[in-house]
């Protein structure tokens, strides 16, 4: 093979590995392996120790690692749950949304930062990642219990409206300006797309069902549901959307059929190879020089404004269950994860915020992921000492 | 995004879906779907339609499929296999690779090919693909007769004898001319690392297992099954063979594992989507200009002569089992397949088989792949009819 291969296959190796040991030894402190895939990039790549300069192709493998990424977490989104947690998860999802979102804007603006950067950074700091949350409540045996119900509930909608609110920025920006009558046709456009998704393509991919059955292809609705995750992400590229909103609805069509076509251990299998090489490039990407007293000074506000938005925000509409319940679901919905730093790297890509405002959304991502689980522990650890081991 | 990552979409979903169109086409005229990759590639690439034209970016997602590729293939051929398919299964490969090397080789040669192409030709013709005809056997629920055991075994170490022939070459090509003292360590290093994967490193995998189980990364197996696969593929290719003989020798050592850890559906999951990707740009090579009049006599008279000699040589050791048996066993392991479409790829990527030889090797797996099935239902229809419908 030619010399360019060889030297693909060594950056593949050494990325996947490296992103895998730093991730092993992140999970072994209790922080989630996706943060320690990012620190693998911060260290070996080309702005701490310069061991490992990612090539365009591996920035592109990042990208479809990224598609896949939403592929998946919409994969984990089945549209029937929505019906199920009802009314109490909306509204703390909706207010979990305008509360950091406004919070963040003005704190930006305050701050002298561009419109379009305030507003890219603010919606960075929008969407839960509930991945850590849940695993949590998992360990603990409470994941049954109705706080955490809400919580897992309201997660749902959070990526929803996340990516409604991200297809309406990206063609925004996009098409220059803020026109409120644009905005308004792109919002409706969206959110069109989103009922539809929700709504009728799973039950188009039920219609489909007996036709899929009959395919010679081998494993046919893996295929298909490959197929329309490609083809939904290069559309929604196209009409000025992100890919991953195309991608993340995809997965969410195929959702409530994931478990019974056994869909999402091989989705997580092609996750499994292709993220990492995403979560290190966007480690790569971080100019460490971009550090200094103030930006840390401002990231350090951030984060925090990020922490009492989501908490404040999200325990609002669970006034009326106690201070308790208000805690718990605002607690458990305050870890940032993948999505924001989605945001964040597709702000960079359009060249619409700086290698500053990057650094405010990693480090931002980074302390709300880190600091919840011990108060969350804290928050659902039973009242009363439990007479007998709690198993479920 | 920037404008390139939607054009790598549209070219990902595109050729996906092609591939599989064709795929699913081929596979109800009962031709394999591999092939229908290709003719896909052949039709929609540049030198057919030329709607799409792969970008190196393509070209580099194809390599990494072919790498997972022979990865699958090596974890489908568990070495504990080998020693109960015994003696009878490897005279029949043996013989089954040595006959149709040296016919090819000498046909080629007389016909006043350069001995590199014709070297190369004549290795890509060794490697028996089975996979259509289990399909055949498995349909006629004669999958677990005598004759079937044996190409089935026969298959095993024809994977492994094809690989090292396949090493041996490209490193005797890489360091210019044929040095007998060379070729001699060459062959014995390959050999050493076949006898290495095949007999220590599965009990290396055993040893390491508890270590692995106390991961906590997420689905560590299979993380460590591609690390591995990628540092194989790496290693082999710096030191001068191929990438994808790394590969399947990394598959190779998981196999006996891979039912219990569930390694092979996953890896099959990252074949599905990776794998057209390689067949398309197989396919998208074929300059259909390099196709006139005396190309295709000579690819037909070699494809016969693929085919006489695979039949030939690997029933020569089946003597002593009747006539019925040897043609059962000779036509069963005459369907060439992709390994022999990676072999002529690396000879064009190495700069040593032109466009000709390429053809060559396309009609000749083409042929060798369609042929057999009919021929193989007649052989292994029962000899006399059942009195009952036969059920397995």
């Amino acid at each position: 093979m030619p010399h360019g291969s060889e030297h693909l296959l060594l950056e593949l190796f050494l990325i996947f590995v490296g992103a895998k040991v730093f991730g092993e030894v992140s999970e072994r402190l209790f922080i989630p392996a996706v943060l320690g895939e990012i620190l693998a990039g911060v260290v070996l790549g080309p702005y701490a120790l310069g061991w490992i300069h990612p090539s365009e192709t591996i920035y592109s493998i990042a990208e479809i690692g990224a598609v896949f990424l939403l592929f998946t977490v919409g994969l984990e989104t089945p549209p029937s749950d929505l019906i199920r947690v009802g009314r109490l998860s909306l509204s703390v999802a909706l207010a979990g949304i305008i509360v950091p979102f406004t919070a963040g804007y003005f704190f930006l603006h305050w701050q002298g930062e561009p419109t379009h950067e305030a507003v890219f950074v603010a919606a960075a700091m929008v969407a839960t990642s509930v991945a850590i949350t849940a695993r949590v409540l998992r360990d603990m045996h409470v994941h049954r219990s109705r706080g955490a119900q809400i919580i897992l509930g309201a997660a749902v909608f959070d990526d929803i409206l996340g990516m409604l609110l991200l297809g309406v920025l990206v063609s925004t920006v996009r098409t220059g300006g803020i026109d409120w009558l644009r905005l308004g046709l792109i919002s409706l456009e969206a959110i069109g797309f989103a009922l539809f998704m929700i709504f009728a393509a799973p039950k188009l991919v039920i219609v489909l069902e007996p036709r899929i059955h009959q395919m010679q292809t081998q494993n046919a609705p893996l295929v298909l549901a490959l197929a329309i995750c490609l083809g939904l992400s290069m559309a929604a590229s196209y009409i000025g959307m992100a890919a991953i909103i195309g991608a993340f609805f995809a997965g969410l069509a195929f959702a409530d059929h994931s478990v019974r076509w056994n869909l999402e251990p091989r989705a997580q299998a092609i996750n499994l190879f292709l993220a990492p090489y995403f979560f290190f490039s966007m480690g790569a990407r971080l100019d460490l020089s971009a550090f200094n007293r103030e930006v840390v000074i401002v990231a350090l506000v951030l984060s925090v404004l990020a922490i009492i938005s989501k908490v404040g925000g999200c325990g609002l509409p669970m006034f009326r269950e106690g201070w308790r319940k208000m805690l718990q679901v605002g607690v458990g919905m305050t870890p940032r994860g993948e999505v924001a730093l989605i945001v964040a790297l597709i702000g960079m890509q359009m060249e619409v915020i700086s290698q500053r405002a990057y650094v405010l959304v990693i480090v931002m991502t980074v302390l709300t992921t880190v600091l919840p689980p011990p108060f969350l522990r804290m928050l659902f650890a039973p009242e009363k000492p439990p007479t007998a081991p709690v198993e479920t």
